[in-house]
């Protein structure tokens, strides 16, 4: 390893942010490139659940989300020990819920499917899920105990990041990157060289280079942030989530009684509207988990735009020498941001990857008549 | 008139802005107290809609109100050339309708009261309606034309206001207002002397002088600010107000596709939470009229506390000398302006103020067994 390599990574979410911490930590000098475009990662609801979203086909996620949720502990500590900030981390669990039929057999489906990969869970009844989270109203009647799946503070945990890094040296630019090619990364008004360019610029990633053209795509989420006002009820202490009549949504506590509600999904481009219909469904479907949340003050509407890939796995590893891709995270950045960062390093430092992190390698479509792929 | 007289007027919302404005085009030195919180005026619809909103027993409000919609075309044009800015009135009047059989009794009741009082309005039909606005819903099925009743972008006008005070010289103290006595104002940490005080402090007039005590309350109203997105129908061009299902709720227009969702009303004290029930509603029955509007981009969610009255007319008029008050406008704050601030300058002229003003005086309880008042 070259403790002089320069590295430049585009993008100030979290896979930015928890990769230059790293190399920084791996004794890189490294600088950030930040549009000051508020990121997915500010808009993000934090969930850590590979298992809550596990799905047929999507094996290879799962392992690896599985992977990086087990990295997370550590992760956190280090981030607070670093950043002399909280993580964000909250290690209370989650709860799968349904209100109809449909759903019951949505999660019918999913218990058996992680019955299938050796991934058991606990099925509830409506009593037991009110005796753990007495919030819930009495449309909730089935649900799946999953304590595993975790859930950050995404604003918490991108403020530690931040300053973790900035601690290590780490310098930060204001600019928005328009291409990167070895040794250089353009913006709109400047050039920055360095050995590595790391691409972690989300949904924006699919312009800088060529590799990844048409291979990642904005799908849109509108999320609501709630707050317990006085003499309501407190909400859930783990992260709910359902199918609600079909729709998911979760509700994520945070500290002081704050909760996140999400998440709409909309495949709409480079917009970032929060839609008067995108919130009246999260509301409905809200209420109808944890009905006092009517109560509840609305403090932000927002949206972000996830980066998805056509197969859900993230795009990282090495697009040519000096060219590194981690990006493609679609609503897995909080979750895979730790496993991301050591893929990063292991990269650089000419060490094989973590295990899981080969099937996101950007040359995996080569073979599968997926997109072009130079790597 | 004294040339040199000076002016404090407590409160920087649309009262205390067009009273400054008056005052100083009167030859006054004024200077105007904000405590830069966001006062009402900047959450508000802006409508001047005193037909739409007539009701049995309010009939000074009703004469109140008209008399100050007719001053507002020449207010605007005055204020446009006085502070080269757009004054945000619009002139495409209202349509008052209803959704369910209740709804139609209630808009029955609304121009029988109107034809009583001899304002009569043109009840239309589901058809005739939407001849007028495309956007209306299927379940608009009874309606009501007032082309009188106007409205005012709030925000816009606020500028403008405070364009066309500064530019007559009128200086603006950052501070909060804790007690007006006559002679002299105090705040947080400062005294301002003066002439004349003028406590145009809304909902929080109540704490300033003895006089007011008890007789001003906050009275919250939840506010939905939408732009039409590309692709979108366009907004109505009127005015539309409902009662829906028995609710009230107006859909004002503004340019560019701007739409203002209001109102809930919620006597909660000092508060304002946008509560989620509160958006829920708005957002229900904005889209029961205007069913496009789940298209529209949700821009804000802002909450305002209007100062109510017992008798829903405002307080206007002496206190004691050298302190008058402006204030207790309730949900019409823009449409009094204009004879609220010909008023103030009356009074300190020694002219009678406009007739319709006299039954907002502040003495008006005195004798009828209301709350207890010195003036």
């Amino acid at each position: 390893m070259n403790q002089q390599q320069t590295v430049v990574v585009v993008g100030g979410g979290v896979i930015g942010l928890s990769a230059a911490w790293q190399l920084a930590r791996s004794g890189r000098a490294v600088r950030v490139v930040d549009s000051g475009q508020r990121a997915a990662s500010w808009v993000a609801g934090g969930m850590l659940a590979p298992i809550a979203e596990a799905w047929p086909g999507e094996e290879e996620l799962l392992e690896l989300g599985a992977a990086s949720l087990a990295r997370w502990p550590e992760f956190a500590a280090e981030l607070a020990a670093a950043s002399g900030l909280p993580s964000g981390l909250r290690t209370e669990g989650t709860l799968v819920v349904g209100v109809d039929g449909a759903d019951r057999a949505d999660l019918d489906r999913l218990a058996a499917h992680l019955a299938h990969v050796g991934r058991s869970v606990t099925p509830l009844g409506g009593r037991e899920l009110r005796r753990r989270e007495p919030s819930l109203g009495p449309a909730v009647r089935r649900g799946l105990e999953v304590p595993g799946d975790l859930a950050v503070d995404n604003r918490l945990a991108l403020a530690a990041l931040r300053a973790a890094a900035v601690n290590l040296g780490v310098e930060f630019c204001d600019g928005r990157a328009v291409r990167v090619r070895p040794g250089e990364v353009e913006l709109d008004e400047d050039v920055l060289r360095c050995d590595v360019a790391v691409i972690a610029a989300g949904a924006h990633s699919a312009e800088l280079h060529p590799a990844l053209a048409g291979r990642v795509r904005p799908v849109k989420g509108e999320v609501l942030r709630l707050r317990a006002r006085p003499g309501a009820l407190p909400p859930p202490s783990r992260t709910v989530r359902g199918p609600v009549h079909g729709r998911q949504v979760y509700l994520v506590p945070r500290d002081e009684g704050g909760l996140v509600v999400g998440a709409t999904q909309h495949d709409v481009g480079f917009d970032t509207d929060t839609t008067l219909g995108g919130v009246r469904d999260l509301i409905a479907d809200a209420e109808r988990l944890v009905p006092g949340l009517t109560e509840y003050a609305l403090v932000e509407a927002s949206a972000g735009l996830r980066p998805g890939t056509h197969d859900n796995l993230p795009l990282l590893g090495e697009l040519e020498p000096g060219v590194l891709a981690a990006t493609g995270h679609h609503r897995n950045g909080f979750l895979l941001a730790p496993l991301t960062a050591d893929a990063v390093v292991a990269e650089l430092d000419g060490r094989e990857p973590p295990e899981p992190v080969r099937a996101a390698a950007p040359g995996r479509d080569t073979d599968t008549g997926g997109p072009p792929c130079r790597s």
